[in-house]
């Protein structure tokens, strides 16, 4: 099916069933999807954990005001960000893009020079709220790559960022959580969600020609 | 093609070639894929602005240090979010879902009363964050729906913001600019990308299993 048709078909799941998994290969192509995203300045400012864990999963639920998904859902996944921008990230990722192409070293010195100068003065919050909206393009592709293999999804902001990122020791990974996306199948009769029209603008009020 | 190789085939491209358009089917589908994107509490904080008008998109190309694929390209989208939460924005978009769902106003009452406790002691600025990135989840969506087609496209952060949204007068529609993305046909002898490696990091290191 045509990704405007996954689209379609997808909706923000509210009950899933938890005696259903999502198969490794199927897991697999969605963390691609997600890895392939681009990112600003090809940065990847961002990293995806996977939590299949139960234990670990159901004491994320009070964390995200009782979301019962997240202990029901197949896996969890859990959108971070940098939490800011050093030089060492910059230079390393830009060393290891140039190795990948087999340039030398330095070959786009004058743009991470550009790129230190715009983000080092920035304040730690500046930074991540860059960094963290990259991860929403990992987010969008992963929940349209879910819906093409008839896998359901749940976008999910609405917890506590510290908390979690405290059960997760995210900080010494140099990351902050951003979203959520529990993974999994629906469970159809639990859900209030399920049959109900899914509401956009009209066209002529969303889109602005100028 | 699946998703997953619409990704492999696209790129961030630097060149396009002026004298091939986008179709208005091509163009129209791509919008329907931002305007399916999920947001935050369904709130679709963020507007995409076409533009197809010559002299207005050389009068852009300044504005984003001179690159030229904003001249070049077929069609330029701004993606622009709300500038700040309001109750009446809260409530529009609630009373918009319920009569489009044929339920009574004020059905998810409990829930806009959250948002607007949430984010209306916010500062602009704060809510600007929380919108703009929203902004994200649809361009992500535009870049695979352009790939699906085989149109080429180009994310661009590098703009004055403040240029662009007093040249579009985005102020009087409560909106300000996130992103550009040119959409179009790559030039492949004028473009220093095309047949560089993509990179990613690999997946050992992307992905972080707990």
């Amino acid at each position: 099916m045509a990704l405007i048709d996954n689209l379609q078909w997808r909706y923000a799941t509210k009950k899933y069933d938890p005696t259903k998994k999502v198969s490794q290969h199927d897991l697999d192509t969605i963390l691609e999807a997600i890895r392939l995203a681009p990112t600003s300045s090809g940065l990847q400012q961002f990293r995806v954990i996977l939590i299949s864990n139960q234990e670990l999963k159901e004491k994320i639920v009070p964390i995200a005001g009782g979301q019962e998904q997240i202990a029901d859902c197949s896996h969890l996944l859990v959108f971070a960000a940098w939490d800011g921008y050093t030089k060492e990230r910059i230079e390393g990722m830009y060393d290891y893009i140039t190795d990948e192409r087999a340039l030398p070293r330095g070959r786009f010195a004058a743009y991470t020079e550009r790129l230190k100068t715009s983000y080092l003065p920035q304040t730690a919050e500046q930074n991540f709220n860059h960094t963290s909206r990259q991860s929403y393009i990992g987010l969008g592709l992963a929940m349209a790559q879910a819906a093409e293999l008839k896998i359901d999804s749940t976008p999910m902001e609405g917890f506590s960022n510290a908390a979690l990122d405290e059960l997760l020791d995210l900080k010494s990974k140099g990351l902050r959580s951003v979203t959520l996306l529990p993974l999994g199948y629906r469970d159809t009769e639990g859900d209030w969600l399920v049959n109900m029209k899914k509401v956009r603008l009209p066209k002529e009020e969303f889109v602005i020609e100028l």
